[in-house]
């Protein structure tokens, strides 16, 4: 059975977020993202892949579209097929995220 | 934005597990499942799906293939598509998990 511990995807990077995959398939891939503060994805749309944030860990700042808005732990935030998105660690703590993206990009 | 609170899904039925619906569109679901102590849900197989548990509060034991073991906060199971898989709260506390679907099945 595969299984893994979310709370073990801990290490982050000095440099940019860093990026930690759990599973992935043909149908979607799962991450762990542990951004810095001021750490951060910049905006971007994925045509035909929907995206969810899930709050695991800190607070961060969340775009989608026109609209933003800072979430702390618990929080899932849908980012639509086509829509742009983006995620900063506005707060002075660490935080993780696990992210779901299905399907996988073709570039990814 | 489409922001949801996993906290915020916290209803237990008696006669059954409770399912509550996070976000649905055509590419996938993700739905929390609240499971009582001896709530189940039966082995059963999604041919085309994967499917992934995440364990946010209490501990179950999961089936997946020919493989089962009990897991906990934070554990991330894998149920790929055609595998039969199910999962028991057999803990003596309530149990929530998060529950990933992609591509929602035909029937769903």
């Amino acid at each position: 059975m595969d299984v893994k511990q979310l709370g073990a995807f801990t290490a982050f990077a000095d440099d940019k977020l860093k990026k930690h995959g759990v599973f992935a398939t043909e149908r979607f891939f799962l991450d762990v993202y542990c951004l810095k503060p001021g750490q951060v994805q910049k905006p971007h749309v994925h045509a035909g892949c929907d995206k969810v944030y899930v709050v695991l860990e800190g607070r961060c700042r969340f775009r989608v579209g026109e609209d933003s808005g800072e979430h702390g732990e618990g929080a899932a935030v849908l980012a639509p097929a086509g829509i742009e998105h983006g995620v900063e660690n506005t707060s002075s703590q660490n935080a993780r995220l696990l992210v779901l993206m299905t399907p996988p990009p073709p570039h990814a």
